[in-house]
């Protein structure tokens, strides 16, 4: 048994006054909690939440996601130090996160608003805990309801000349300012330089149950497949047009007697928390991405 | 206002002793249901349960399935007549059902017996208001199962040289003997042929949420595509595959942690339900198919 | 079978230019639908949406809800006379509405906006067909919200002492101005004198799924007996505290690590969309309620 | 760094051959996850599964359960060696459980059989990870149901003064026989001295909703309520009658139009659904059990 009594270690019952998450990923192996959970204790940490998963448990990869509570700034460079180790050891890779941090948005929207007012609404009442760092929108309509929520709105106006000069403004804009943007129902297919740009930070919805109805006009062709069930898809946007990695999926019923737009009115209230619940979950770090899909430790 | 006391009519405080359903489907036209109505009032029945769909109010098709409680047959027979002139005048056709007669079922299985089984235990336990008149199987492993519930089993094996003489073999034993044949997980596809025989009178359970993974394997392209949610559709058997008109879907969660094993285990459980209340709605002439779709009056 | 060529009838191919419903209640009957249908005939209307409910065929009460095209007010007055006929004869009620004249609400609001902002932006993109009159609150906290939605707001304080006063002051402001009052996680009971002023007029959320955890404190109750699923209730006013006909009910799974806060962070999702859709069904007069239940043309 | 190339550690490249499961509870506190989990490494143990929850990190009670690969008997001793020591360091109380020891299930039925055909056919096809020891009624419906399975049948009447002895002659065929109880709709109430011989190991179905409509005829009082969802609850049995932990909960939602017998038969599929699910957790070591709460490790 390791004889934790050794110098230096910190006390444990000392006052926790910070916060912290730790995101791990390696080759499956033998050892790899124990390791990991004893540098923990070595910096007297209490864990509060922990999470695992093996894709396979003889020949996979291994994801950890550790939330933990620790004495401060000088417990987590050793905790780097006792990391740092491991990762030469055992080819882990690692990441800290402080939930302090917050995480800051740009939100992305066209002409429907059902998603940015969930987003605002839910920031405002510290459902979400995420700063808001701007609105860019390709059309005029929002400039009001930002203001009202305080946050800085950009209108860049796109055409099929000007998407490359829009995308540049963008990027200006968000460059060091922003660590998520969310498609909230923004009409614009990013071009993969953009995508480069921020991989796995961009969060879209999409208005269908994917695979299902991928593409454009999803309500219509749900409508004409004669579904008994619409959905919605939250998903790291790749250069693949809707076949990113899907965090969230949600459904509702509907009937024989809701024509299309009536499809759209109930689709909203199922994208808007579909969305929501995704930005969420990233903003905890509660996701993971291998192989195009996600490992969610919600 | 239209006089009710003229000669003839049927006195409505009479005791009801039988009940019969009305499905009515005509271009939609003021009046009909005023006309229907009028009809059934004459023979004196008493509308137990109503309902009534336009595509377009003015210029689609219109369709009603009316429940009602009438005074036997010499009232059906006048009701039948007053429907016919109806019918002229207006273009609907009709059709008066008869709950008594209850539905003959054949099930059709392969290897997984998790909808067969629920299909038998609903049947024996009266939530499924049908006969099943016998269980066809190109496997041998249900005898026992189908011996259990007093039920006459076919073993028709099938392979690629037999499939003409197997399915001629199926459509000897179904003549006249069965109304709706449901393919309870069988692995077989219909030739257009045996389709033909049973329009809308084939209902299959798909293995996902259609128009999601239709076709082979669709458990282990939704666990390729890091799916959120498993779902089952219920449809109509067309020509196409998988593209016949739904009846009825339903979804489960699932989580990354879930394998292809774990997904057809849970997916199961939505399956049988779904493919139940599918066959039960067809039974209690809840569904009328238009342009590849279903009306549910459910 | 009735003559529909008699003199005065107006012409059916018309065009439509006007829409109404009518609600019918009486004791069920035989040709009550025959009579109602032929009413609607008689004026030439086109029947777009039908539902109807007995409670027992052979001695219950009978429910109808029809939305029909008409001609104009000449139609309904037509319409009026017929129905007024069938009332002295058949003893039913009825009630036309005109879905023109948008139904006017006053949202009740005390610390928490969940509510009252979907209630906002669902009546803003035109998702609730109502018009918002006003809110009333007891706290001074959504002022600015109201202006920015350019809705009337009245503080309205309240104490023990105050309350017989502050209710009055509310009735003044509600007198002939307002259909429906909305409780919007209004936090105060209201007097049985203000219930009576409004019988099925005045909806409130309950933030637990009823009859489990009426009272106060809900979530913590909930939390306490360790459900698996939590769920909110909107339903009619009534003097026995949350003990009215309950309009709609929806429910969210939890966790074990689902503590107290976390619980209401979840519930108010529920709560909102389960409100929203209470108003709609009662903006479109799809809600009818009888021996304290509701029975939903939905 | 802890060094874990120290003598007498097993080798974790050896084949794994075997599988066990550990549950831990005890009085949150620091080093907790990396004694046990340098534990599982010191016996060369590959973790599959991990999973904690702390009531309160800074003064709460802290659960772990822990799915592993191991190399056998030897392995298993000395593991039992270092949790022991922990034992006595910490307070810690732990459970290893082996998943080839299957549960033994005795199943207790009334008249309604849906629960049963679930569990007997979800054993059957390897759904469900428990063996059947036996079928114990009072009533004798279900003989060759179980004969059919392949399971013992006790039929044992009660009445009220037969109680006692009924109650003994069901303990002395369960005694070193059954590991778990299930009451698939047994609707006797069991006596507390029956309870206390099988302290969490009585399963029961209650088809409501808990909290609401505990005791008798739930789905009358639902009726009564007009609530728009039903639910069903398994739960462990206590001295209070449907007061004791809660397993698993489901809902579907209901219509006006659903009169009791209709909502008996919607609520089975749920009932047995829920008790499956319920079952399978508990066989599968999933459920703690903490201040008459349950902590799922699902």
């Amino acid at each position: 048994m390791v004889n934790y009594s050794q110098k230096g270690m910190q006390n444990p019952m000392r006052q926790y006054n910070e916060k912290a998450r730790l995101l791990v990923s390696c080759k499956d192996q033998p050892g790899i909690v124990a390791n990991v959970s004893s540098a923990l204790y070595q910096i007297g940490a209490n864990i509060t939440e922990s999470a695992q998963f093996s894709t396979n448990p003889t020949d996979g990869m291994f994801f950890m996601r550790i939330a933990f509570d620790h004495h401060g700034a000088h417990a987590l460079t050793d905790l780097n130090c006792h990391l740092l180790k491991l990762k030469t050891s055992s080819g882990m890779t690692y990441r800290l996160t402080d939930p302090n941090q917050r995480l800051r948005v740009a939100i992305f929207v066209s002409r429907e608003d059902h998603c940015l007012m969930e987003l605002l609404w839910q920031q405002r009442t510290h459902m979400l805990p995420v700063d808001i760092a701007m609105i860019i929108s390709n059309h005029d309509l929002y400039k009001k309801t930002a203001h009202e929520f305080s946050i800085p709105f950009h209108y860049i106006p796109i055409t099929k000349d000007t998407k490359i000069d829009a995308e540049n403004a963008q990027l200006r804009l968000l460059e060091s300012r922003v660590d998520l943007i969310v498609l909230a129902r923004y009409m614009q297919i990013l071009s993969p330089q953009m995508i480069e740009h921020y991989p796995n930070q961009i969060i879209n919805i999409h208005h269908s149950f994917l695979p299902a109805f991928s593409g454009a006009r999803p309500y219509e062709r749900a409508y004409d497949r004669g579904v008994k069930i619409i959905g919605a898809t939250a998903h790291y946007v790749t250069d693949e047009l809707d076949a990113g990695p899907i965090i969230e999926q949600d459904i509702t019923r509907v009937k024989h007697s809701d024509d299309v737009p009536s499809l759209k009115k109930i689709g909203r209230l199922i994208e808007k928390n579909v969305l929501a619940r995704a930005v969420k979950w990233h903003a905890e770090d509660r996701i993971l991405v291998h192989n195009n899909k996600t490992i969610l430790f919600t």
